[in-house]
Formats: structure tokens, C-alpha cells, sequence
């Protein structure tokens, strides 16, 4: 079995050679396209996205209440957040959907995205186990889950870099469109924040400017919360 | 560090030799008795349950679709489910409570003890790992996990086993009780379930006669379904 250029390539965005190709077909593939799709895959990937940042939270944040776990939790195992995890991985390009799905743009529909990437987390655990999964799973959450903080959960990377700078007596980031790609109902953004005061910037990527600010602020903020 | 002569008949039960004894004693520990209690634990706990179902659900049913699934999960993950599961482990026995949840019969209730199984699960995991953990789990759950069956998950066990028996045109099963322990506030009942064509009995244990006997039916039902 070969794999088209396109899926290809997001395979090595993914960051897992996998063995069993059938499993990325499948964890493409949306009920809408065929008897053997996704769905089955995303029931078992969504509780290792769960298991995996619950462990990550609970290592992270000694001193975290439960509640502000769950929390926390929450922010990063929603659909949004998934989805525009996937949307950095530019999954959508890559989507087997079937033919309605397709005219009305199903590959930019966060629901189709998370169901997507929580199907991939389940076929390289069926791939290569536990350990290859939580990598590849955090690694691509990287910034997210870097930079979230307990009860600031439901304020958004940009507001927090704001006040931990004011806080700090520093300017505020700079934000700069870098970068679009991607034709015009799928397009991708990158944005710079550029940190005045310890002249550095970071760079976000995201399905529209936002978005993009928004993960570039998190790069950030990441960078930030482990230099104190 | 020492355990009670309590305790310790319950990491038998348990069936895992603890190397850090400090993670039983916050496990056990309900949030009224002080500040290091339970509540994490229970939070990293619960994604570990709910993986492990998850997977074994994934694993054991091949044709079931998503929703089947999430239902049997449901049922398999939900408080009164786990904390009968703890009650068969005599669970209530061992937790520390504050005065005023002691009072008021704390360890009976179902919440209070599903939190401590889940916070138990997260013990194990962290003293060893997730394949001891992984395995204890499913111990525990036992007949419930091999009894469940995709479509029938709203109705209990003494009913399914009723309507396989009258399926397959043979006498009903034959419950009897046959042991009670514990004091009166706690008792647990053990209840056998025959089979007359297979002269086959099963034994449930629960917090009152009428769990007991479901837990004997789940044991038969898990029998039946693997003999077809």
C-alpha cells in the first residue's frame, strides 16, 4: 500500500513512520466516505488524548485542586482546541470524505478535524503502543500545554502574554503576518510575536489571523513560564 | 510507614503489593478528612479507568460501532458501577473520612467510594506503572467487562441472563443466598445463581441482595458468552 504526496507528507508532519499504513487510511477516512472509517478509532483516541493530558496536568501542576485540573483539562480536549491542532497539521488537506461532505467544505469543520487527529492518536497506538502515542500527542500540543495555567483557563493566550508583561513592567508583543499558504477555502496563517524587551519572537500558525496570534502568543508564553 | 491490619487485608484484595504505601493512604483519603486527600488522584485516575475500558471494549467488540461503544462505556464507567466494584473490594472499610461524613455513613456512599476505586487505579498506576495498572483494572471489573454486550447495556444482568436462558429454551437460573458479613451498616451479601441445564453456579457479591444477584448473573452471563 502507497500512500498519495499529500498523505505523505503529513506523515512526516505527524512525526510517526508508521508501520501499518491501513490505519492512517482509516483514521482519515470519514464515516461520510465509506462502511470502514473513523469513528471507531476516535472512540479509543479520545480517551488516550484524555489520559494523556490529564498525566501531563497532574505532573505539571503539584499544587493544581482537581477542579482546576479538570479545568484546564477541558480547554485542551475540546473539539476547538483539536481542531486547530490538526489545522497546524494541516489535516484537512488530507481528509477521505464522501462527496456531500466534500462540496460543503467538511475539511474546515472543527467536528470533522478533532474526530480526525483523535482517530490518528488511536492508530499510532494500535501502530506502535503507548509510548510512540503520548510523545507524538504532547509534542503536538507543545505550546498549548506548556503555556496553560491553573484558573487562567478561560482567558486566551494573547490577554495572558498581555498581562504577564504588564505585570512585569515590560512593552507589549508585537504581531506580524509572516506567512499565508494554502488556497482560499483552506488557507493557513503564520504570524510572528515579537517580544521587545528580551528580543525574541515566536511564530504561530493557525487557519486564520487570530488563530494564529493567538498560538504564536502561547509560543510565547510557553518561553516566558520557564525562564521565571 | 504501616498499615493497619485493615489496610492491609485490603491490598490483598486489591491484589497489588504496594512499594509506596503513602499513595494507598492518600487514596483512600476523602477530601473531609484533610488537606491531602484523594481528589487528584481520583482526577488522573478516572482517564486511566476510562482508557482502559475504552481499549478492552475496542478490543473485545470489532463489529461494534462508536455509539455501542460510548453506551457500554457508560454504563462500565459511571459512579454506581465503580462503586459497586469498590464495595466487592470492601473498600468502605478502609477510607479515612472526616467526623462529620463518618457520621453520616460517608463510606457507603456511592460517590465516595467510586472516587476512591478511581484514586486507586491512579495509586497503582503511579507506583508501577501502567500494565500493573492495566491489569488490576480489569481484574476488578471482571464478569461486568466479558458480560456486556453491545445494544443491551440498559438492561441488567439477571434480565439479559433471563432472555438468553428463555432463547435458548432453558430453565431459568435459580438464585439463593448464601452468605451475609459485615456489620450492619456495611454488610455485604453473597449470592449464588445455578444454572439447572448446565449445573453450573456463579457467585455475586454486593451491598444488598439485589446487587449480589446481578453480579451473580453478570458472573453466568460471562460464562454463557464464552461458551457459544
Amino acid at each position: 500500500m502507497e500512500l498519495n504526496p499529500e498523505r505523505q507528507a503529513l506523515l512526516r508532519r505527524l512525526g510517526h513512520p508508521f508501520t501499518d499504513l491501513r490505519l492512517v487510511e482509516q483514521a482519515l477516512t470519514h464515516r461520510s466516505a465509506g462502511q470502514i472509517n473513523n469513528e471507531r478509532l476516535e472512540f479509543l483516541g479520545d480517551s488516550l488524548v484524555n489520559f494523556f493530558v490529564a498525566e501531563a496536568l497532574y505532573a505539571r501542576f503539584p499544587n493544581a485542586t482537581e477542579g482546576e485540573m479538570s479545568r484546564m483539562r477541558a480547554a485542551l480536549v475540546k473539539g476547538e482546541t483539536l481542531a486547530d491542532i490538526a489545522r497546524e497539521l494541516k489535516l484537512g488537506d488530507s481528509l477521505i470524505l464522501g462527496p456531500g461532505e466534500m462540496k460543503s467544505g467538511g475539511f474546515r469543520r472543527d467536528s470533522i478535524l478533532a474526530d480526525a487527529l483523535e482517530a490518528l492518536v488511536a492508530a499510532i497506538y494500535l501502530d506502535a503502543g503507548l509510548e510512540a502515542c503520548r510523545q507524538r500527542t504532547l509534542a503536538w500540543y507543545g505550546a498549548r500545554l506548556e503555556s496553560v495555567v491553573p484558573g487562567d483557563v478561560n482567558k486566551d493566550p494573547k490577554t495572558r502574554l498581555q498581562e504577564l508583561l504588564q505585570g512585569r513592567r515590560q512593552p507589549l508583543p508585537r504581531y506580524e503576518l509572516v506567512d499565508t499558504s494554502g488556497e482560499a477555502h483552506n488557507q493557513s496563517f503564520t504570524v510572528s510575536c515579537e517580544l521587545p524587551a528580551q528580543q525574541l519572537s515566536f511564530r504561530g500558525v493557525g487557519s486564520n489571523r487570530r488563530s494564529a496570534e493567538q498560538a504564536a502568543a502561547a509560543a510565547a508564553l510557553s518561553h516566558l513560564s520557564t525562564q521565571r
